[in-house]
């Protein structure tokens, strides 16, 4: 088409998404119906990924911005989603602070030079975003390239500190979290400056995000729910306050997720975010009361509920969107990433259900 | 002694334990300080325990009545603690009923035949504890013949109907439950004639506990956070409610423990239980509010705070009393078990703070 139409087109885009269901649930605008996006929604479940991942691995499609944009598209392209999330990990950024990382088959990540000590924590690199994580700015934009034609919103990530803490102390998953909770516990002070760099990089990976093009920002802090309500108020909260307030110089929504966080939901609140992101632990009415109404809420349907027969699947979404009874902000999504061997065949009717059962 | 002064004796013991912290605690009843005994407190972390293990497996002092009483007294002759809990696993019960059970090494325990269908539900054992855990109730009828003579009161124990049966599904430990959660979800009637009969086992095996000896008894729900409060309220609440109920035949105080159950409090106490057992993932002040006056509380320290040094250790403990606030009906314990790498001495000044600091 002519330049002058391809620009009035994209202005008409830029304003389909400004107002797309998602941004505007964000915002706590009413909407036509409840938006939906899954966690980890471009990944292993999907035959395009899995075909794509016997090529390349997982850092590699991470690290080539052409692979990762295709792959955020996938689920864009196969459900009626209401967002788009670049495709990455929360692990890069440690990498650009010194950490090798690897994806180990089976096991997932590892990192080989765990952070141990205060000294550990001095010898990391206080680096920048644009220059140890381009490769997720470029791919931000490919995908902006796609996404825009289609009116469709895109979201950035970033892991929280206190996640990103975990792993680079645990180095890999853990199952009770023991070895960063007793760094955290045994030495204060080198506890305080590994989350001030965390911080800082997680604040300003956001914002370049933003930056680069993402819609929205989603902070996951997985791993939080592990501490007590007075170890998060005392040696993380500061720190993902920080990290978010960084962010919010870019003027777009954020989210704030975490798991198992139901005995500080109002802490987390209070750490930042215009939407808080919660799992299936707790009946979302309840969530939302506690939270009052100055959010929107993200969730919290159980991941393992989509390996169930469609009826017993929808008897549980349906629960979800009754509990949050129609209320402007709410966002559809799992309680935490969708798991690899969910039936691609339920994902797609999910969001045609959800969709469906609250068109106003 | 003559046999007069000896029965003399041990009637004036069993006054002393109806009157002991911990069990006027379970009653609500006023004390002269804070009880504190600590989950898995006889186990790895203790050398007398550790230098059995290079003789033994776990198993096998299981099923030594005399080596698990032997053990059972390791932690109350090293601590001023203020129960005993008799030395078992949650596990043994799905023995009896026809599992194949093993401790591997480093991993944890395994279930080589799992189940994983009507059929295999069908076909598992309803059996008696008599028959299939006789010598856990011969430990418990050694172990009362060493406590009787402090006055100090034993604890009896079985693990709740979900987490019995997400070990028998799942085989083993697991991160998120996903193939329990799919039975239940999938499968519901096949699901409600599992926890039928592991209900009315759990509920005969802690009954026959109290009747060996047990002064109280808890039911350990380790892993019902992995549930959403309406999937807990319709496929799991019923069954604990039962178990609970067959075990209230003995009239000895229940406590009800489980972790990550901040999203579900309320119906773990509608469940039932005169102690409810919380983790550390909530405030206690906040737990004890929204489950009322009528029940006493256990709990709640991080395990991981024992890994501090003592200062911060103590902020910690401090935290957790000062929570409770004096209330009548506080059990001071870990939100979990205690993890094998704890160092001793800390343990030792922990119990004995939790006493000095509430001393009335």
């Amino acid at each position: 088409m002519p330049v002058n139409d391809k620009a009035e087109a994209l202005t008409h885009n830029s304003l389909l998404v400004e107002n797309s269901r998602f941004l505007r649930a964000c915002r706590r605008q009413a909407i036509d119906c409840t938006p939906v996006w899954l966690m980890r929604q471009a990944g292993r479940y999907m035959k395009e990924y899995r075909q794509l991942r016997e090529c390349y691995t997982i850092l590699e499609i991470i690290k080539t911005p052409e692979l990762a944009s295709e792959v955020t598209m996938q689920p864009i392209n196969a459900f009626d989603l209401d967002a788009a999330i670049i495709f990455a990990d929360i692990l890069p950024p440690l990498e650009g602070m010194g950490l090798e990382l690897d994806f180990v088959k089976g096991e997932g990540p590892a990192i080989h030079n765990p952070v141990r000590s205060a000294a550990d924590i001095e010898r990391l690199h206080e680096t920048s975003p644009e220059e140890s994580l381009w490769f997720t700015l470029e791919a931000i934009k490919l995908a902006r390239a796609e996404l825009d034609t289609r009116g469709l919103p895109l979201i950035g990530f970033s892991g929280a500190p206190f996640t990103l803490a975990a792993y680079a102390v645990e180095g890999g998953g853990s199952r009770n979290h023991a070895v960063v909770k007793s760094l955290m516990m045994t030495d204060p002070a080198a506890w305080h400056r590994l989350m001030e760099k965390l911080s800082n990089l997680v604040g300003q990976y956001l914002l370049a995000q933003a930056k680069a093009g993402a819609h929205a920002l989603q902070i996951f802090d997985s791993w939080v729910g592990q501490l007590s309500p007075d170890d998060y108020r005392q040696f993380v909260m500061p720190y993902t306050r920080h990290a978010i307030d960084i962010a919010r110089g870019a003027g777009v929504p954020i989210i704030h997720f975490g798991t198992d966080t139901n005995g500080m939901l109002e802490l987390l609140r209070e750490a930042g975010g215009d939407v808080i992101g919660v799992d299936w632990r707790i009946d979302l009415r309840e969530a939302w009361t506690r939270l009052g109404d100055g959010v929107a809420i993200q969730g919290n349907l159980d991941p393992v509920a989509l390996f169930a027969p469609w009826d017993g699947l929808r008897t549980r979404a349906q629960y979800v969107l009754d509990q949050a009874d129609g209320r402007v902000g709410h966002i559809f999504n799992l309680g935490h990433g969708i798991l690899p061997e969910t039936p691609v065949e339920n994902v797609k009717r999910l969001v045609e259900f959800v969709h469906e059962y609250t068109a106003v």
